[in-house]
């Protein structure tokens, strides 16, 4: 029999993943148990606390659809901050932007160290890049130093699940520290759950959003490894719109930087603001 | 422990839904074992031999998409014949059209008696609506009759997965008959697997339908409980070019006929063709 990986994030239903070779990882960190393993058909995959974070086969799904979507429409992003985001998959998009000064903010070295011996492929060393500044602290904490108040053009929540410590990445507290660290034109993106699975985190997290911000809204990307179908990322902002560029637009800015991805393109940007009816009801 | 159903789609991957309930059917017919029940986290499921076909939760992803795009953009459909979709969700949504004359022909009279009994709430009666007729009959037998050749505007092929007896309906000969029964203007259009793990479904298909058809391609819907995120819906036509109409004129359309959705609307009706960067990859 295979070993096989069984996530835990929606009582009632799983997925299982058989798992090949050796636990590249199994730990326990100060915050939680990271494990980084290879399977059968999902590539190679880390959870925390049992919950799937990447794998290696559809990142880019997940981190392109989080940076390039805000990057390609604010324009000449000076400053971004990563909270979260330890695996360095979404430092390594953002840094495709050459003028961009890239910082992160994630509360686990022990992350950080093991994502850089085993994810070499995902993050292809985007911890040792010039433009890339990490700091092992936490965000709540990071974000009240008067020294990052107004200071980000682009503030991208890499989040976790709101299971356990993470809550308090959900708290309206969170979303003012934040608009507070933007600068006039800039936007923060979420991860916001998949809305099949966790309806809630959707209407909530909208609600939060529109009491703290000018503007909000939510698009969408696909990541068949978080379960349940389509994963909602929500936006927030002082000043800019997002969904306000046109396809040639877009891929003028696309083409500028001669970006290379394997999910995000011009096309793609349009139509992940097209919501299904049943998420456009989640939004009211 | 609650019985669990544990999917055998993907070898090294699979989903888990706990059951609630007794089994509503569990039986099998000349073609395939038929089981029926409720889940926790996923609604009423039906699964053939195993494998998930529909779920109440998110059967409008599907069946909505499989219509709509291709019913709304050809405009005025007259006949539509549905290959398999024995649950009758097709149906329903087809005869949402209030012009079209809707046949079905279904292998299997047993997996339509347990959906009359048990997913009423899915196809609504359509099994006896008076623009409907059913024929249980094999699906090449009845394109094979010169009474169906060019008759009609709309075919849809709600077919299983390439496993077992299925594998016929992603042979040429098949891409073949349909074609013939298909009117100058008409479009077929095929469920065509989830690409993430099964991309040369992908790759082999659009290969057969540029063999056959003038026009041919390929737009997303997402399903959760069809498992791994996007699932293709290839199309192809002799006359008819899909994504050929703009927002105002898709708008319109459905307008002018009151449809109600629980994931179509003109929005995701564009934005179902952009297609992610290694989709596009697998087109080639």
């Amino acid at each position: 029999m295979p070993r096989t990986f069984a996530e835990v994030l929606h009582p009632g239903f799983a997925q299982t993943m058989d798992i090949t070779g050796p636990m590249l990882v199994d730990q326990r960190s100060a915050f939680q148990h990271i494990q980084i393993f290879d399977t059968v058909r999902n590539g190679r995959v880390m959870a925390l606390d049992g919950i799937v974070q990447i794998s290696d086969r559809d990142e880019a799904s997940y981190s392109e659809m989080l940076t390039h979507v805000p990057m390609i429409e604010i324009g000449d992003v000076q400053r971004v901050l990563i909270i979260g985001g330890g695996d360095g998959a979404v430092a390594e998009e953002a840094l495709k932007h050459p003028q961009a000064q890239v910082e992160m903010c994630e509360i686990d070295g022990e992350v950080v160290e093991a994502c850089k011996q085993h994810l070499q492929h995902i993050h292809h060393g985007a911890f040792d890049h010039p433009r890339f500044t990490l700091h092992i602290q936490d965000a709540f904490e990071f974000m009240k130093d008067p020294a990052n108040k107004g200071r980000f053009d682009l503030i991208i929540a890499d989040r976790p699940d709101p299971v356990g410590p993470a809550q308090v990445l959900f708290e309206t507290t969170f979303y003012e520290l934040i608009r507070d660290a933007l600068t006039e034109r800039g936007v923060v993106v979420f991860q916001n759950g998949a809305p099949f699975y966790q309806p809630e985190e959707l209407t909530d997290t909208m609600g939060q959003l529109r009491g703290v911000f000018a503007h909000s809204g939510c698009y969408l990307t696909v990541t068949p490894s978080y379960i349940g179908g389509f994963m909602a990322l929500t936006w927030g902002s002082k000043g800019t719109s997002l969904n306000q560029l046109g396809s040639d637009d877009i891929a003028r800015r696309i083409g500028d930087i001669s970006l290379q991805t394997d999910y995000y393109n011009a096309a793609i940007h349009s139509g992940a603001f097209a919501l299904p009816q049943w998420i456009a009801r989640l939004m009211a």
